[in-house]
């Protein structure tokens, strides 16, 4: 049985241009980075050509690009770095309801340290209303994070609102942007954006797990978190994971062009709509403007793990949501006001550059057979 | 010219079992560990067994072994964790002055958030005298963090003596202990020590950098340090580097037995020591009681650099310390009360089981040319 597999923004496969950077890394390359030798310094050379390819593509210097184990790192750093550095100068934090739990926990978080976090609530679309955001941000707001693309919904957030409310605010605030379901995909420059701060990882683009960035702006300061090396200019000490970033970079290099990616997922994205539209019992809960690699979409009467593992049993993988979520209730789809039994049925199909439409056939034939028969049981 | 390469104790080579078991988890069983559907049930099994592999060497059970980005998170989430879950208990903490910086720095900060905190001293040979761990060690004491094997001269650290002072004052202090540079060559089963905590890295064993692993003894609470999803048991969370893990797993299981590999490096400690322990203006600063595969040494009057840099032009690569230093003077041989030029002289050679004699004698005939050489010069 073929494997199937619609489930990549929860993880995509590693391209073999990755793994092959990783074999080198371990295999031939393989000192420390931060050894005096010759081979130390060979190794250092592969971490710098990882980090200028991955500085080219944000349109950035490599000393603006900190390489960390992956995006909940990189979003926690960002997040009570930030805040920790800003604290002084106020003590507002505006992000949204449908964050990535690696932003929306720390959140909770500050706010029980005392920071009055506001959270952005989207319309019944899934979108963030562009008004809501020029309204949460007042000139005592230090820290304002917004992710580019949603996970769940492929909902493309205002984060360029977001840098105009902060300046007509007058705000002393830093702007992350959590950008791991863009990279590589949408246009994601920082400067372009206006944020300071931009979340990447590595294994939603054909990287390996385990490694991700953080870009900060050249001349903003965060708390670092961890103590103890002077790696990635002491702010995330620890020897270097150099084989997978090695891999990022070559994967980063292995990527076509944004636009040919999203002309390609949006063929796949337009044939499931065909094909699913008209059926009863089947509504999308993505916008309509929402990205072309990521659908979500509900079965009525049937409850998304069903579902899912009817699928599987066919080879076929998606999600019911977020894989850090493990399969419970979606906090987005239900910030978006969706009925429950619609937020329990659930399911998230995304698309990397390897699907086609064989594999859109596939879940679509796999979603029908399953109405047929799960509705019928339950 | 053949890489002869003496700073294991800086990284090691990925062994082939390793480095396949890597390849595996990108390119074959790639889902998200995290995912509902098979593929990612097949990934969470991979995962599963690495942490098995790693408790059995422990003595553990699996759910006592936390995966971490490596010794450096492991280490402050252990002293951050821990002294953030116990310090209504008490504010006193003890470490020493010659650990890690990933431990050393953490207790700096401990320290200025307002905890006691005292740094046992080594004596002039290296070692922590046991009668100051019993009088540092008071009721108050909180945490205690000591490790096994030191990365500099290979001192062994009286851990089960902090144990054993820990019950005797009555003290609520967990034992944290960094066994990265003993895991996989001494004995170091927690409970054999009397450790709540240890810290293990991969990449000193023949695995990945990128991966290591903090066992937390069962029914201990550390508080988290990072938040949003719930993988390993929501302590750690972050889609995990499911590659790096199995590959970390692999070295484990490729591990020849602690005594094959203390018999084999003590041969070439020994062989090290004959051709050098006659030679004027070489001195050990390693105690002879260290462990075998971590010498370090002084050339009087030769800058460590210079003479790095010398050894490196033929190939061989040793450390001046830390790798995590980078070349900055040691605060471990300091400790030792060394004098400056000593320290200023200090190498680190360290063995693994892929080293011969061959490799002792090409270092020393390196040394001893230099010596000749550099000296004239200086």
């Amino acid at each position: 049985m073929k494997d199937i597999y619609l489930d990549n923004s929860a993880t995509t496969k590693v391209c073999p241009q990755a793994a092959e950077a990783v074999r080198r890394l371990l295999c031939e390359t393989y000192a420390n980075p931060s050894s005096l030798h010759a081979m130390g310094a060979a190794a250092e050379r592969e971490l710098s050509h990882a980090r200028q390819t991955v500085a080219k593509v944000l349109g950035c210097n490599q000393r603006e690009v900190f390489f960390t184990s992956g995006g909940t790192e990189a979003n926690n750093l960002a997040l009570f770095g930030a805040a920790a550095a800003r604290k002084r100068l106020g003590n507002r934090i505006v992000t949204t309801r449908i964050e990535h739990p690696s932003v929306y926990e720390p959140a909770l978080q500050l706010e029980k340290q005392g920071f009055e976090v506001v959270f952005l609530e989207p319309d019944e679309t899934g979108n963030i209303p562009v008004q809501a955001v020029f309204e949460a941000i007042t000139p005592d707001t230090v820290l304002v994070s917004m992710m580019l693309v949603n996970n769940e919904t492929g909902v493309r957030l205002p984060v360029e609102t977001a840098a105009k409310a902060i300046k007509r605010a007058g705000a002393p605030a830093l702007l992350h942007c959590d950008a791991v379901q863009a990279f590589g995909k949408l246009p994601c420059k920082p400067a372009s954006l206006g944020a300071d701060l931009m979340t990447l990882s590595a294994h939603k683009i054909h990287g390996p797990k385990g490694t991700g960035a953080l870009y900060i702006r050249r001349g903003v300061r965060i708390e670092p978190r961890t103590f103890g090396g002077s790696q990635e200019q002491g702010l995330r000490p620890g020897t270097e994971a150099s084989a997978l970033i090695a891999g990022f970079g070559a994967a980063v290099e292995a990527l076509g062009t944004g636009s040919a990616f999203l002309e390609h997922t949006a063929q796949l994205k337009d044939r499931l709509y065909e094909k699913l539209r008209s059926i009863p019992g089947i509504s999308f809960n993505s916008p309509a403007d929402a990205v072309p690699y990521i659908v979500n979409l509900s079965v009525e009467g049937i409850r998304s793990e069903t579902m899912l593992h009817h699928l599987a049993a066919r080879g076929i993988s998606v999600s019911s949501g977020s894989a850090c979520s493990k399969g419970k209730h979606s906090r987005v789809l239900a910030a978006q006001r969706l009925a429950d039994d619609r937020v329990d049925g659930a399911l998230r199909i995304s698309f990397s550059r390897e699907n086609d439409t064989l594999d859109v056939d596939a879940f679509v034939e796999g979603v029908l057979d399953g109405m047929a028969r799960l509705a019928r049981r339950s």
